[in-house]
């Protein structure tokens, strides 16, 4: 059967106490310079989930009672030809989607209109992109920012029964996206490789990304978000590439790629600028490499993933008792959330067709089961995947240590860390900046995988071999 | 003087006759897969002439009659250093713009809020995003889709004046932007010489793209534009690059690429994928060039670019006439559009930051002097750049010549032609594709000169020898 009919068919199951329409919008291109400018084209996750359909300006309604399934949008005239090129008829485009009737893209403004004037029930998805908010906002009858996730909590306007049901689906990968993921994860493995080798004393950043984002370009959609590459690896999200690559320096790279068929990859390595990790840079290595491990080796069906993050936060605060930077009790500093001041964020996230995958059906839907309460804390209070494990889930495994001085300078004037950290000895790591380590995890029956058939060096020892056999002519 | 200040002095004094306030909406991060994954971020244009602060979530607004000028937006807080840094106080931003005066970003709502209360005009400019649509809506009270330009008519809602003024700026580039200019130029010029390098039977085009915008995102922003690199030359928006390089056929290449400053590049050329032309694409290749150089060495202050055009049209006419494909009087021919058949696009753009510079702000407003009527023919109706030009203007010079089946099928249905044109002759070149030639152009004191240092390699024998050195070891 089409791989996409069977997918609604499931979804329609999962709705089976539902009634009323569902309305699926696509993307349309979106603007980056000017209008018709636009920024590389990439379709809605969802609509290629449940259609597959990967042109513009494409939308479709589930009838739940009836059972009918209609896609809308416009054949092309001749001036869209001259301009784009011939394109299947929208009928054919439905027909390779399963889906038996098609209309003009106003039509469907009309059968929403129909629907809501019977006092039928509209189901829609929270929306990712502006254009698709003022859509839904106008068919619905709402104001366009209304129809965002608003952050962990999810969009209270759209249909929670919907968002549930297509979480439920897309939770759990099946064996032609697995295929896909791997291949992706063989992508992100060159890719990352290219990075390595093309680090060097005196380059500038912005060089390395170069290198590293054409083997993306090359061999799939591109990246799967913008790429990290930086110095400072304290700074989560830098995007900034202007830097000169410096000695005993750690360089970051948290990058993914984005294969033609749009799976994410996304790994973490951090690299000794000069090939040769300095005794302090290895030790903080070290303890972020034994906690990607140990969050490994516990993912397995039925583990909560929420538990993988607290082990992984247990064993950094254990390690950097060791160095002197805190002291006192493991479990009661893990309680506390002492781990938050060295690694504000969660130990991974769903993956796959967006490198955080439906975040924007509402991150608690999505990563937290029915009886798990997200924490208020820093750190596992960014937790994106705290679910009880299941065979087919991805994830990803990506415990990092941090030096950052704003926070410790918070910190230590609000004494958050209830007296456990020798800011003396941490204040020794103000320039360190950051390190983070992350693989791509498929929770298998019995246990767990790693995403592509090769995993980038990790180890200290590995990293410092490879980063010599790079700089063999 | 600070260059900003600068500016928008002179936009001020341009606008001496008007009252009220001008606001200016920055950017905002722009959403690809879900809502916190954006795309590459890119600064609005109006907002980097004349502020020039490349951060998100900007917006000033300039008061007419008191001369107070404000930046709205909000300083970093915790969270957002640890995720994106370390930001410079909004206030320190505002001051390396030259504006005296800071507030947060809810602050634009009040200010525009009262002026609206006090009766007074709010000017602003059409907008190029759906965010800022939205924004711009609320801030007036329309609708967000009559905040952007409908087509080349501009946007009705907008102000006239405030877009005359920018458009009269912007038209003429300053010494500071002519060497921007320069720069990119030189970047775009790599950038096409590593693909024109990588092209080879059998390579799939993706591949290619992959070499020519790692050079981009190495050297520069990345490209000003989507690429367009393609065996079916005459799709002239062609994003699909999935196709092998195949023997005897024609690689167009349209791209650009954008400096770290925002300024654009734009450059096609047309290769054999073997390396040599046929006789038969070197008759129409040839054909193309000199339109491309009659075209150049009209340009000067004081023409019009729409005469540019039509002399290349005339140029490619009277060379189709000579190989049997049309057949009359070519100023007739001319006049009667036959040209838009094989050119159905206009002979050129403005460029600078954007490289359809301004398009967002009307196309004829832009593009025509106010004595000038839009031609409704195909190809001549394209017509982006018509106006007279004056020194310091920058334009592309880029005809070409498409077999385009659809189109000449149409055209024969409907007898579009007048009689002019051999079918019988011109269905041998069905298969033919297309082929465009474009520079970068600035038009001086007393003539023009194409952008960089360096031209690309273009006319037939150029070509053929700079593949052929491709080739040695």
């Amino acid at each position: 059967m089409n791989k996409y009919l069977e997918r609604r068919n499931r979804l329609r199951a999962l709705l089976a106490g539902e009634t009323g329409i569902v309305v699926f919008l696509g993307n349309v291109e979106s603007p980056a310079q000017y209008f018709d400018n636009a920024y590389k084209w990439r379709q809605d996750s969802n609509w290629l989930y449940y259609f597959g359909i990967d042109e513009p300006r494409f939308a479709a309604v589930l009838d739940l009672d009836s059972g009918a399934e209609t896609v809308y949008a416009d054949d092309f005239g001749i001036d869209d030809i001259i301009w784009m090129g011939p394109m299947p008829s929208v009928a054919s485009l439905a027909e390779g989607a399963g889906v038996g009737n098609s209309g003009p893209y106003a039509g469907l403004d009309a059968a929403v209109a129909a629907a809501r004037a019977a006092g039928r029930r509209v189901h829609w998805l929270p929306v990712s992109r502006w254009y698709n908010a003022v859509k839904m906002g106008g068919l619905i009858g709402i104001a366009p920012g209304e129809c965002f996730s608003a952050g962990k909590k999810g969009c209270a306007a759209a249909s929670e029964p919907l968002v549930r049901a297509v979480v439920k689906m897309r939770l759990v990968k099946d064996a032609g996206e697995i295929e896909l993921l791997d291949k992706a994860s063989e992508l992100g493995y060159r890719m990352h490789t290219a990075a390595r080798k093309g680090i060097r004393i005196g380059r500038i950043e912005q060089e390395i990304v170069g290198d590293m984002e054409s083997v993306t370009l090359a061999g799939g959609w591109g990246v799967s978000f913008a790429t990290i590459l930086t110095q400072h690896g304290e700074i989560f999200h830098c995007h900034s590439h202007d830097a000169q690559i410096e000695p005993g320096r750690l360089l970051l790279i948290d990058a993914g790629a984005e294969s033609n068929e749009h799976y994410a990859s996304d790994n973490t390595r951090t690299y000794p600028t000069g090939g040769r990790f300095t005794a302090r840079q290895r030790d903080i290595y070290q303890t972020v490499y034994e906690c990607n491990e140990i969050a490994f080796n516990m993912t397995r069906p039925g583990v909560k993933y929420r538990d993988c993050h607290l082990a992984a936060v247990r064993h950094m605060l254990d390690n950097l008792g060791q160095l002197g930077i805190v002291s006192g009790d493991v479990d009661e500093m893990t309680a506390d959330g002492v781990g938050g001041l060295f690694m504000p964020h969660g130990l991974g996230h769903n993956m796959g067709l967006d490198v955080h995958d439906m975040e924007d059906l509402g991150e608690n839907l999505v990563g937290y089961d029915d009886d798990q309460v997200r924490s208020t804390q820093l750190g596992l209070g960014s937790l994106r995947m705290a679910r009880r494990l299941v065979p087919g889930n991805v994830v990803t495994d990506e415990p990092g240590i941090y030096f950052i001085p704003a926070l410790i300078a918070q910190w230590k004037a609000e004494r958050t860390d209830k007296g456990r950290v020798n800011y003396e000895k941490l204040e020794e790591y103000l320039d360190f900046g950051g390190i983070r380590l992350e693989d791509d995890v498929l929770v298998t029956e019995d246990g767990a995988r790693r995403l592509g058939s090769r995993r980038l060096p990790i180890s200290p020892d590995e990293v410092e071999e490879a980063m010599a056999a790079d700089l063999l002519p």
